[in-house]
């Protein structure tokens, strides 16, 4: 039967500073309603699974952060990560859990903290994708390109149709680049949504990244010894398996529905509206003659007037201003604290 | 004897979100080494007179924070304003009480909210002045202007010197019309200081602004009669009665030190000093690749990347974003505030 697994764990300060380590992006009421990222995976999740095969991946730390986005989610489903150690080890740990529960599992692995503009785009895609993994294939979802993205990594088809082949996976690419895989339509972008059957990824690890297949069938043999996670590779699903993969057993779904990793800042106005004025609210804010800003307030009243293309972020602590179009720079102000040993603040 | 009459009611929120109606920005650390606008007032005042013959008038739910800004002064010296009446009524009130300690009493009043960049030159002008009113003529300081102001009144001096005539007092100009008066150098900002023996400033009350002297008049013979206080016309010094006074019996003393009445963020680079890259920084705040902005966090870590002229403003409620040179706009904030009926946030 078909399972979804949900990875929830790692930190992030690409939101900071609403946005910490000790609570990334997926735990933050990003979208209408007050919904969060994960909170929205999971829902979607259970179009295609019922919550009783809906997993959950994180740290320790944030169990209590996912109870509370999920207060639905049964609390054996909640898989917890002895200590971050990248999307192959996390995946393997929900493997092993997973095949436990039901030896001919197949599985599908959504990243927490994306959002999906159509929900049932969404699940057709998803249905698709376990029923190509249920006949062996390790199954992808390519999201069809609406831009010449830069930061994230492209999938190339092979054929056409609802399940295509895969050629290769390439990294991110330069401008023109990105410009030419829009326009072949060939490139997908990927999303880190991965469909497999557990024995076949399983053996695929043992194939390609055998110290952490040793690892997990020790643990799946006796769980005490889950403290060996430990030592498991810390490398990406794609980078330490699925590239190794020959592309004769990979299969890529195309998936057309609004897609966004909600990477920076920038990204807030398309994962919720604007008022006519072209400013995207998050919290309490107040514009005057302020045009196209990003206000997001927690807790705190955000005011601006006479600004364009800002995005303003205010927290308890933290106040954070910059243009729209460097919302990336972010990373700017986490590496000068850190440099300056001022890791509270992040 | 000379004595010196700070004025320190009032609300304001020119300073919004920082400044809020019950802690106006004379109330406010924004100097260097964490100052008051009122402390340094105090300060410059206690070159020309003794704390003993400093006083400091306020409203009833402000004595706290003048305490807190000017630990030194006696508390015999903080003159109650049962309300506020505006500076007619409330120099009024400071006349009788210095009256009551000296009869034969010149008195000085300034603003509590304004920044003077020279304490020598200040008292140097204070003492002139304070002699001039020993003699019987209400002298005023005049600022010489540094550019032409359209937001000040201008006092139009008459003949030379150290001590001058007064042609007239101007409203605050057009910008051709300041232009001009930059350029004639007969022109002086009027900072609302003045010095006048009391005796002669509660003749000119009667004379000029007679519902305001029969109430001072009932003060000064019963003090509890401070009850009618709240029946004292609502007008300046200025138009209740300086400027009905006849020329003849005004003098002016030309100021040549750095002023600023402190009247928006835009003017705070101009107390405080600012980084290589111009910025001028109250509180705790980081900027990257950021030019020329004014950054102020009242206990929160204000960042800011790649913005150039910029206000932002964050305490623990709000925060204020908007560019330099619409530093005035914060007013339309404050309107919206109020229109919301949101005056806790004022």
């Amino acid at each position: 039967v078909d399972f979804i697994v949900i990875m929830a764990g790692g930190g992030g300060t690409r939101l900071w500073p609403l946005s910490r380590r000790s609570r990334p992006k997926q735990f933050l009421s990003l979208l209408p309603g007050g919904e969060t990222l994960l909170g929205a995976t999971v829902r979607r999740a259970t179009r295609v699974v019922p919550i009783e095969r809906t997993l959950v991946v994180t740290a320790a730390s944030q169990v209590d952060e996912v109870r509370r986005c999920v207060p639905s989610l049964p609390a054996e489903n909640i898989v917890v990560e002895p200590e971050a150690r990248n999307t192959a080890a996390c995946i393997g740990l929900a493997c092993v859990e997973v095949r436990r529960r039901d030896a001919g599992a197949v599985i599908g692995v959504l990243p927490s903290d994306q959002f999906v503009g159509d929900d049932d785009a969404f699940a057709r895609a998803v249905e698709l994708a376990l029923r190509s993994a249920a006949d062996g294939p390790i199954t992808t979802i390519g999201i069809r390109p609406t831009a010449p993205e830069t930061g994230f990594g492209y999938i190339q088809a092979a054929g056409s149709g609802a399940v295509r082949g895969v050629q290769r996976f390439v990294e991110k690419p330069d401008a023109a680049t990105a410009a030419g895989y829009l326009a072949s339509g060939d490139y997908l972008w990927n999303a880190g949504m991965f469909f497999f059957r557990a024995s076949v990824m399983i053996d695929a690890m043992h194939a390609h990244l055998a110290p952490l297949g040793e690892i997990l069938d020790a643990i799946a043999a006796d769980s005490t010894a889950v403290s060996r996670y430990a030592a498991a590779p810390r490398i990406s699903i794609d980078y330490g398996v699925i590239e190794k993969v020959p592309p004769s057993s990979l299969r890529m779904v195309p998936g057309d529905f609004a897609w966004n990793d909600v990477g920076s800042w920038a990204a807030l106005p398309e994962v919720r509206p604007h008022d006519e004025a072209g400013n995207t609210v998050l919290g309490d804010a107040l514009a005057v003659d302020a045009r196209d800003n990003v206000l997001v307030g927690d807790g705190r009243l955000v005011t601006a007037v006479g600004v364009s293309g800002l995005v303003i972020v205010a927290t308890g602590n933290s106040v954070l201003v910059l243009p729209r179009e460097r919302a990336q720079d972010v990373r700017k102000i986490v590496d000068a604290l850190e440099k300056s040993g001022r890791t509270g603040d992040l």
